[in-house]
C-alpha cells in the first residue's frame, strides 16, 4: 500500500482546480491532508472532498513545507510566484499553467520514462489540453510512422478560459436568440455562432503563446525535439470538449490497418467505429480518454495520416493528466 | 452595351437560388426575361426581382430553348436530370451543385483564361464554397510559392445545407438553453455547441463526397492537376460564413512580405490588419470578398505558409461566383 501524502491544490476554486479535487476523490488518491489554496479573492469559500467541507485558504501565507506535493492550477502568474517557494520547501510541483518554461512536460501515456531522470523535489508541467490529447493519440503511433510533420487545427472549447467564458457564451447565445443587441464581454467580439481564429495575442511571427506552448510541449512529449509541428488554435462556440483535426506526414507509406490496431491497443484512447466519428458533446465530455475517429490517408497521399480527436479539456486535458502524473510519481518515487 | 439575355434560375426558392436572383439585381445583370424554376413542391410561389413579383414555375415543363443561360441551384439530382436537356436546347448551364462531374469548374479570379477553350453552349460548374474561397486566396500566390501541398480544415456553416439546417441549429440551441431534452432532427446528432467531424457519408477510403469534390475542383481552379490537397470538412455551430484554416507547403522559403503584397493587390480578397483576424459573423457575412488573416509561416518552418480565410458561403462561395462566371461569359462570348 502507498503511504498517504499531504497535498496542496493551488487554485482550488477554479474549474480545473475543482475537477482536480473531484478526481483525487474518484481515483482514491492516497491523501492524508488536503490543503486547498487560492488567491486572496477566492480564499474563504469551501470545497467538498471525501464527504468533508474543506476551507480554501490564502496561498500567500501557506507553508509548503507541510506538503510533499502541490498542484498549481491558478494560472501562470501564481505558478511563477509560488512554485519556486514550494520547491525550496521540499515540495514537488505539478504545474497546470504555462508558468514554468524549463520544467519537464509529462503525459504518462507518452513519456512516463522521463521520470527516471528526475530528482525530487521536482517541477513538472502537466501540458496544455491540446498537447495532452495529441500526445496520447500520437505516442502509440511513433514507431509505426516515420513522422516528418504534424499539422493541427485545434478547435478549443470556451471552458479552457474558465467559468466567465462559459457564462459569456451562454449569455451571448441567449441574447442573439432573443434578437437583443449584443455587447460582448470577456471575449473581444461575438463568440456565439462564430469562429475566432486566434486565442490570445500573437507575437511578431504571428503565433500565439498557446500555439508556441503546444509545439514545445508536444516535441518533448513525443521525444522528437526537431519535429515540425504547425498549429492553429481556434476558439469555437462549444462549452466543453476540445477537438483536433490532425494530419501527420510520414516519410513512408502509412499502414492504416496497423495504425488502427495500435490505437485500439493504446492506453486512454477510444477508437470509434469506422462509420462513426466522435464529438465533444456526444463522446468526450466527462470521459477520461481521448476519442479518435476519421482515421484515413490523405486524399491520394498514402504517406499522410488524417485523424480527428476529441477530449474533455478540463478533465483528461488538464486535471486528470495532472493526477495521473502524481500517481506515477507516487508509484515510482515519492 | 451588352444585349440583355433571357435567363433561367432553377432552384429559385432555395437559399442559394434566392441569393442568385438578388445578386442578378444588385449587379444590374443584363436580364431580358428571368424565368424562375423549381421542383413541383416549390413551384407556384413568387420571388421579387427588379420591383416585380415573378411566379416560380415547374422545371419539368420548361422549354430551355427559351433561354441562353440557366443557373442550376437545386441540388445534384436536378442538375443531372435537366442540365443535359438545357444544353441540347442550346442553353449554357452554370451548375452550382456537384451534379456535373465532367464540366469545367470556374472561379473568375483563378482560372478565367479557361473560358477561351470553351465552345458554347457549355456546362460550367460553380465550385463548392470551400473551393471558391481557397481558389480566390491561393491563385494570386501561385507564382510566389512553389506549392507542394495544401492542407485545409474547413469549418462549414449550417446554411450550406439549406434553410432546414439553419432552423435546426436555432431550434437545438433554444432547447438546450432552456434545459429541455434534445431530439435532433435534420442532423443525426446535436450540432448546437458541438463539432461534427464529418459532413455526409464517407467512402471506403474515409473521405466524404464534399472533401473529394473540393480536392478535384481546387486542382482545376489552380491549374495544378497533381497538387497534393488534404482536407477535413467539419460542421460547426455557425449559421452563415465558412472558415478555413490553411497550411500551404512550398518547395522554397515563403517570402511573407511578397505574400502580403500579392493578397493586398488581389481581386476579391480583403486582407485584414496584422493584429486582427476576420470572423464569419463580424466580417464575411453579406460581403462579396474572401477575408484573409493570420498570414504567417509555420512554427520554425519558413517553407510553410499559414492562412485563415472566411467568406459568405451562400454569396461569394456560391451565388455570387456563379453570377461572376456569367458576367465573364457575357463579356467574352454570349
Amino acid at each position: 500500500m502507498t503511504h498517504p501524502l499531504d497535498i496542496a491544490v493551488v487554485g482550488a476554486t477554479g474549474s480545473v482546480g475543482e475537477a482536480l479535487v473531484q478526481i483525487l476523490e474518484e481515483l482514491d488518491f492516497p491523501v492524508a491532508t488536503l490543503h486547498l489554496l487560492a488567491s486572496m479573492e477566492s480564499a474563504g469559500s469551501s470545497v467538498m472532498f471525501a464527504g468533508k467541507k474543506l476551507k480554501v485558504r490564502e496561498v500567500d501565507s501557506f507553508d509548503f513545507a507541510q506538503v510533499k506535493l502541490a498542484f498549481f492550477a491558478a494560472g501562470a502568474a501564481v505558478s511563477r510566484s509560488f512554485a519556486s517557494k514550494a520547491l525550496q520547501a521540499g515540495c514537488t510541483v505539478i504545474d497546470l499553467s504555462a508558468g514554468l518554461d524549463d520544467a519537464l512536460a509529462l503525459v504518462p501515456e507518452a513519456n512516463a520514462e522521463r521520470l527516471i531522470d528526475l530528482a525530487l523535489p521536482a517541477r513538472i508541467v502537466s501540458p496544455c489540453s491540446a498537447a495532452v490529447a495529441l500526445a496520447v493519440a500520437l505516442a502509440p503511433l511513433k514507431r509505426l510512422l516515420d513522422i516528418e510533420r504534424v499539422q493541427v487545427m485545434a478547435a478549443l472549447a470556451v471552458s479552457a478560459q474558465g467559468r466567465e467564458a462559459v457564462n459569456e457564451l451562454a449569455r451571448q447565445t441567449a441574447e442573439l436568440l432573443n434578437a437583443r443587441p449584443l455587447e460582448p464581454r470577456f471575449f473581444d467580439r461575438q463568440v456565439a455562432f462564430n469562429m475566432l481564429a486566434q486565442v490570445g495575442a500573437a507575437d511578431e511571427q504571428g503565433h500565439t503563446a498557446l500555439e508556441r506552448r503546444l509545439v514545445g510541449e508536444l516535441r518533448v512529449l513525443l521525444g522528437l525535439p526537431e519535429l515540425k509541428i504547425s498549429v492553429s488554435c481556434v476558439q469555437v462556440p462549444v462549452f466543453f470538449g476540445d477537438s483536433f483535426s490532425v494530419a501527420v506526414q510520414s516519410r513512408r507509406p502509412v499502414d492504416l490497418e496497423a495504425v488502427n490496431q495500435a490505437l485500439e491497443a493504446a492506453d486512454s484512447v477510444e477508437l470509434v467505429e469506422r462509420d462513426d466519428y466522435p464529438t465533444p458533446v456526444g463522446d468526450a465530455v466527462g470521459q477520461d480518454v481521448v476519442y479518435v475517429g476519421r482515421v484515413r490517408h490523405g486524399v491520394d497521399e498514402d504517406q499522410q495520416l488524417n485523424l480527428w480527436l476529441t477530449t474533455d479539456n478540463v478533465r483528461k486535458g488538464a486535471a486528470l493528466n495532472a493526477v495521473q502524473v502524481a500517481q506515477l510519481l507516487i508509484k515510482h518515487m515519492l
